[in-house]
């Protein structure tokens, strides 16, 4: 079968490699109808040393299961079913408290030699706790908005809850990539009241406002800090939803948290040190999230989009069969596409 | 009257200084009968540049009101009252809030030119929303106890509180100094099931286990970080109380958190940057905390300190009067003391 592998930083090759197959009992195989390319797809897109063998890529994915393994119950051959990006046994102890990214058993697909989604298919580990059964068809008219309860919009809830936002609140979000854009549509379904979208591209601003921001902030740096403060008259917002992950953002996002206020970090921590730990702690402002875990946050989301509550498959501004997917990096490298949906 | 100046590191006078006197229509004058020296007075001890108008020191007392301005209403000439940290007017936004370190007029006695409580006695501003009373006369038995609640019991509390210690959590309480073995307390308290106490003076691990403490770290660093681990049966904490402030107190603090867990800072840090960023996101781990809303906490806390269900008077292990004060200092900072009562 043909999947995606970066070998190094800018070079992602489409190659023929072999079938997945069951290796352990609790295994199911899943024939991918839907993946994308992630922004986290991006830092090793932009940083990856060259590898020899190269890493299989891709960690969102809607398919079919066309195999299972013989101590697999919960889903069977047929199924259509979301794969969130990280393998979870949903019986350990903290999958029963719904924080499967940290499953004693957790591995995230196409990352660290584990194959990826950005192919024809794959092996899927602890099936019964990782796939996600849904009540509709392959080529359903919804499967870019299910595609994304497999990450973006389960990482933009995450942003949200861990800054407890609620009725009343107000929010900013840091970035405007396609996990920012779904942490407004978080934000709005949770009931903010102000929602201010921090980011620079027409495009998703537009999107950003039709997902329900009441405001935007152009700037960076100190001139955002300031402009949110006037927007906020000179409170700061309640929650600020972090979906960058560099130090800046991360700066940024602690200084216009209001004091007793939450910063829900989602993107991935570029640095070992986090800034502004005295401002923080001064103004006894929270910080917290990581890895979402978006398989229990399934249950909550999957009725607002099977009614089209929320219709977060708005993200995805181009479709690329998997021959399309190395320009498909590129293109959200230059920021010419917000998010990328594959069909392989 | 006479009153504590402190002129550089180490340098603590008893010095002779003006009276008091009611300078806004809110202020009241407290005649000090108790007051402490704090652990976080060690840190400008260690450190201060010379000053030479020198900083008037102390941020905790309990006293009597000798005197109010024409605006006072709910504290009058006569009543016992507790004077906690902060200076906060009781009706601002973060005030009703319960937040009333970040009060919109807040201040820090003995911080920043503000009036020291290690004196004959002080002026304090916004005197209705800063000063608690008391049911109590002015040499109560249970003095010892009810002064913790202008700020090290308060601020105990309010690290199980950021960190969520409830019923069943297992918790660790970095720092065996006042404020944690009041932590200590707190976790007991608010129904924690395993508290570990991680210090090494015997003194102390002592009160910490009478408080509630089932388990003793001694080690530091790694070593610490894998007897936690051990104790809690390769989990980590749910809950932990960093109530030191230094780099590597905060990296153990992060490390020993279980995934999903949460740390509760209220050590003072001392460096800009927080460390773990990292391993805090890939954990799911909230920093939270700061400067405690101790006048917030007043209202919990006081019936279980009047009925005796609470003791943390206990932390104060020698009593000075103004004379011995420079004394006391010493001693804390040598670790001879836990915690010093002052009696001007």
């Amino acid at each position: 079968m043909r999947a995606t592998v970066m070998y190094s930083a800018g070079d992602v090759r489409i190659e023929d490699v072999p079938d997945p197959s069951i290796v352990d009992p609790t295994d199911a195989i899943l024939r991918v109808t839907r993946a994308c390319i992630c922004g986290s797809d991006l830092w090793p897109y932009a940083s990856m040393e060259p590898s020899e063998t190269g890493q299989s890529m891709g960690h969102e994915a809607i398919g079919v299961v066309e195999e299972t393994g013989a101590d697999v119950r919960t889903v069977k051959r047929g199924d259509v079913a979301v794969m969130p990006f990280a393998i979870s046994d949903g019986t350990c102890e903290f999958c029963r408290e719904g924080l499967q990214t940290a499953c004693v058993h957790v591995g995230f697909f196409g990352n660290n030699g584990m194959n990826g989604a950005q192919a024809e298919a794959l092996r899927i580990p602890y099936a019964d706790g990782t796939l996600y059964p849904l009540p509709v068809g392959e080529d359903d008219a919804l499967m870019p908005s299910l595609l994304t309860l497999s990450d973006v919009m389960g990482t933009g809830h995450h942003a949200a809850a861990v800054a407890k936002v609620g009725p009343g609140k107000s929010v900013a979000v840091v970035g405007d990539g396609a996990v920012g854009l779904c942490a407004v549509i978080a934000s709005k379904r949770l009931g903010a009241e102000q929602i201010i979208i921090m980011g620079r591209h027409d495009d998703r601003i537009t999107l950003a406002r039709e997902f329900g921001a009441t405001d935007v902030v152009s700037e960076r740096g100190d001139e955002a800090v300031e402009h949110v403060r006037e927007l906020t008259g000179g409170f700061d917002v309640h929650a600020v939803l972090e979906c960058v992950g560099l130090e800046q953002s991360t700066l940024t996002a602690i200084s216009i948290a209001r004091p007793g206020g939450a910063v829900g970090r989602v993107g991935v921590p570029q640095d070992e040190t986090m800034p502004a730990s005295q401002l923080a702690f001064y103004n006894n402002v929270t910080v917290g999230g990581g890895p979402a875990p978006v398989r229990a946050y399934i249950e909550e989301l999957l009725p607002d989009v099977l009614e089209g509550r929320i219709e977060p498959g708005k993200v995805f501004d181009s479709v690329v069969g998997l021959d399309g997917v190395p320009d498909g990096y590129r293109a959200m490298a230059d920021r010419e596409s917000i998010k990328v949906m594959v069909r392989p």
